[in-house]
Parts: structure tokens; sequence; C-alpha cells
């Protein structure tokens, strides 16, 4: 077909999936005693890497921080403020980004030499890979609310101590933290407000 | 309630919804000839305005390309192999982000004066706007598709160009281009491949 129908014909989301995206989902502080099936964090990941990249660059990498251990290592990269939130969550998804993502291109981008854009190039490669990894910590804080989790994500940290702790000898560098679990209701902050439409976008 | 029953009570997305935004939502290079209602680009602002952001800077701006003379003045800017599909696109949204989104923290972050700690930190703000309006451009593809559109994202432009003829005067940088319209199916190329979940998550 070369035409559609109308607009209206189109599938899009129902009022329930918007609000559970969007317009009702909420950052959690506080978390219920329930553990996180591992099976809901790997659906979310299976979802969010179909979801568009440059060059199909996939950059993310993200280290689910659940043991005793990992948590202790984190702690210590921490703002004060995301400390006790962080420590009493199932889970802390480290959301990173890998800067030698160019060496996969040859797999992931098949019909064209896109490794040689990059290698050599260390300033386009790092701000690719932290422009499209963050392009996906979107896509994935989205897939994670999608499959039923509630989210927290932080910025608050020490990046440089979580880099070495979780990435030592590797190209990758962390971007983002973010808590997983079943949010408690009874510790939610009021909503804060929203642009309008107008202040947001315009016509031209 | 301080427990919600099991883990499979939770409200998900249904499969149907999973494969509009992910599984089967693809990156469109032609497009039907078919206008974009105002509306629907309105709806979908209005659902990626409350995903989260750091401090709820909400850095996204977005300029809505639809007139002819506006097209040909990002026309100049674009890469080579951009410029046919983009032409042809019913709309173009340049997102950027306000590197002056400090000011309007007294507003959307009443709780604390966080304006103070990026105003004359000049690399912190530049950052932090980055950042969070490539997350909310993550959040906005997902919610075009969302709301029943289709999106070709496309970071091949020369950025300077695109800042001089739309944001001179202000603040704001741009970042990714989206087309957006109904996807012509057959100008579709095969799928990439993705990493498999152990390539991209590890358990710590």
């Amino acid at each position: 077909m070369d035409r559609m129908p109308k607009d209206t014909a189109r599938p899009a989301l129902d009022a329930g999936a918007m609000d559970l995206l969007f317009r009702e989902a909420r950052t959690h502080n506080g978390w219920l005693d329930q553990p996180v099936p591992e099976e809901r964090l790997k659906e979310a990941v299976d979802l969010m890497k179909f979801a568009p990249t440059a060059v199909n660059a996939s950059p993310l990498r993200i280290v689910f921080v659940r043991s005793a251990e990992a948590k202790a290592k984190l702690k210590d990269a921490l703002s004060p403020g995301n400390v006790e939130k962080t420590m009493a969550a199932p889970v802390t998804a480290i959301l990173g980004y890998d800067r030698g993502f160019y060496d996969h291109l040859p797999r992931l981008f098949p019909h064209a030499d896109a490794r040689a854009w990059f290698a050599g190039n260390e300033a386009f490669a790092n701000d690719t890979a932290y422009r499209n990894g963050t392009l996906q910590a979107g896509y994935f804080l989205l897939a994670l609310r999608g499959v039923g989790l509630d989210t927290g994500p932080m910025s608050g940290f020490d990046a440089d101590k979580v880099d070495a702790a979780f990435f030592a000898g590797t190209n990758v560098r962390s971007n983002i933290l973010v808590n997983i679990g079943y949010g408690n209701p009874a510790k939610l902050y009021p909503r804060s407000p929203r642009f309008s439409f107008e202040e947001i976008a315009t016509f031209a």
C-alpha cells in the first residue's frame, strides 16, 4: 500500500499504556520488600536494544548490582542523599557506555565500513558513545516501566569511583545509576511541575 | 499496602504495545504522502515531558520544521545522505537542549535552590543539559511511536549551521534531527543485528 487510510486507523498505545510509561509513572525513593525476577530485567534489556542508535552503535552496557559485596563497592561512590535508597533497592543498574563500541560495527552495521569513521577519531567516538548510550538509557527506563518495574534514576555519584570499581581495564564509562524494584508509594514526593507544550516546542 | 502480591500481578505493557514501541518499530527512510496531524505531535510532547530528568531540568527544546522556507534552511546543514529523505518527510523535528535550563529550576524544582548548583559552573551545566536533553530525546522517540507515528532519527548534520539558522541568540544547541510521518514500508532496509542480553548486561 502507498497510502494508509486515515490517521485514527494507525495503531497507538491505549491510555493505560501511556499512563504506565509516562503520565502516572514516578521516580521512586522507597522500595517494597519484594524481589525483582531476573526474567523481568532480561525482558527490559531485550526490548531496549531494538530502539535506534546512530550506526546501530548500541553502546549501552549495564551492570545489575544485587549482591551485598557489589552494593558495598557502589556505596562509596554515591552522593550522601542517594545512599539509603540505593542500599535498600533490590537492584541498582549501572548504565555505562562503551567508548570502544566501534570495534563491533563490522557485525552491527555490516553494510558500510563504519568502524573507520571512528577509529583514530577519539573525540567523535567518545561523544557518539555518550550520546547514544544516553539515548539507550532513556529507552531502557521506559522499557523497565513497560515490564512492570519501578525506577529511580540518579546522576549523583562519583563516576571515576564507579569506573574504577566496575569497569577497570575496559573502555566502558559510567553514566547513570538506576534503582529498580517495586516502589513504595508512601515514600513518593509530590510530582514537580512540567513545562507547557508551548514552552518546549515551536513550529517553523 | 506494604507488599504487593506477586510479580505477575503488576501492570505491564501487552505484547502489541511492546511490538509497537520496540520490537516491530523501525527507523524509516521513506514517507507516505499523508500529513501529520499537529495534535499527534502535541500528544507526544505532552507524554515525553513526564519522564524523569535530573533535578527535573527538562532541557529538551523542539522545533517542528514543516514549512518550505524552514525546510530549505535545514537542507544546507544536512549530510548528503540525509537530504532526500528529510526534504520528503512531512515534519522534521530539531531536538535541542537548553544550556540555560537552570534559570527555570526555581519553578521546576521548587524544594531546593538547584539553580545555584549550575549558575557559574558552565561545564557542569552544559553536560547536564546535553545528557538530560538526550535522555528526553530517547523518551520522545518512543512517545512518537506510542501515538502512532513513525520516526527517522539522524545525527548526520552540521550542528553549528542548524544552531545559526534556528537557535541564534539563545542558549539552545541542536542535538538530533528526527524525520516524522507515516513510513513507507517499501523503503525500509533490513533490520541490523542486535547484541544478545549477555553482551549488554552482567549481574554483580
